[in-house]
């Protein structure tokens, strides 16, 4: 039996550099990058106008990539005070665009996306760009970190999907009995979470 | 010459109770309500299906009002940690549900409202919800406080906007020379600021 692929895209919120990077990939297999890049929009312009520039970039990824689900940085109000309202109102239009195709958002925190990259909540920058551009097999660290930032998401999101595919099949074991083999955890999450188009089994 | 009528929306952003509120009016004449109320999301529902619902309310409000300016309260991230980062995503909503729509944004910080509405910027709510009932000349104050901060919003848009107006009126009369009169102010606003569909002359 093996997990289904789950081609996730990340979102590394902000108005002047919104990183996005989508990957593909299993827990346990080598992961594949589908594309990465920023939406950029100036900080001369209103914010209105920055927010639709976010969007329009942001749907236009969601219609080229097909994400199964998307993962977004999880904004806090305690650092960053000066940036931060934009970078929540752009984590804002992200999940907005996710959620209005009923695709399934995640939120994870930069420490958990350090985590589970470098194997340290503290990791900077250099080493999350380095881990990424490794378990992408990439022949250079992608630029800005945004863009980076944007597929350690992905992949982290990719990761901890595993973990929950593995703790629903155990679950879902547990539950049909000591006989039951038929159900892969696979379909038993995409059941429970929402996710249609798992693209191999 | 009389200054063009502005219809305003106003929105006091918040993900479990969005406030929204038009009025009509022009500075120097009384005000009209045109449409009052809330926009509600559960706490226990996902963020993404909230974001969706808030847009989707928003989006009947224009339908229906179809405003010729929108107001929403300027967010800051310095108070109110716990709930400031819901304020600023369905604050990113209404902004981004305006601006698609080419409708002229404003923010307003809740001290220049309170300093519109009442003269003082360190007003209470229930002086805001007294004054907002006093001059839409209603029987009763609005509620919940959602309902009648977002009318207050919109009240003192048509305000400012008024200052914003003879301001430009100055300007347009010392640009076209001492001898020219044709031009009113509302007009060269609209023209300027987008407005597009001046209610009077």
């Amino acid at each position: 039996m093996r997990v289904a692929e789950l081609r996730v895209m990340g979102v590394d919120p902000g108005l002047t550099r919104c990183g996005l990077g989508a990957v593909e990939g299993r827990p346990g297999a080598p992961l594949n990058l589908v594309k990465v890049g920023v939406v950029r929009t100036s900080p001369d312009d209103e914010i209105g106008a920055r927010l639709v520039a976010v969007e329009a970039g942001i749907e236009q990824w969601l219609d080229e990539v097909r994400p199964d689900a998307v993962a977004v940085e999880r904004v806090f109000a305690q650092h960053n005070l000066r940036t931060v309202m934009g970078t929540a109102q752009a984590s804002a239009v992200a999940i907005l665009c996710a959620s209005r195709r009923g695709l399934p958002v995640a939120l994870h925190t930069p420490s958990e996306v350090k985590a589970a990259i470098t194997g340290s909540g503290t990791a900077d920058k250099q080493q999350v760009g380095t881990m990424v551009t490794k378990l992408l097999r990439l022949d250079a660290m992608p630029k800005p970190a945004d863009a980076a930032d944007a597929l350690a998401l992905a992949i982290c999101h990719v990761w901890r999907g595993g973990v929950q595919n593995r703790l629903a099949e155990a679950a879902a074991r547990a539950a049909a009995g000591p006989g039951a083999t038929g159900t892969t955890a696979a379909a038993y999450f995409r059941d429970r979470a929402g996710y249609s188009r798992g693209r191999k089994q």
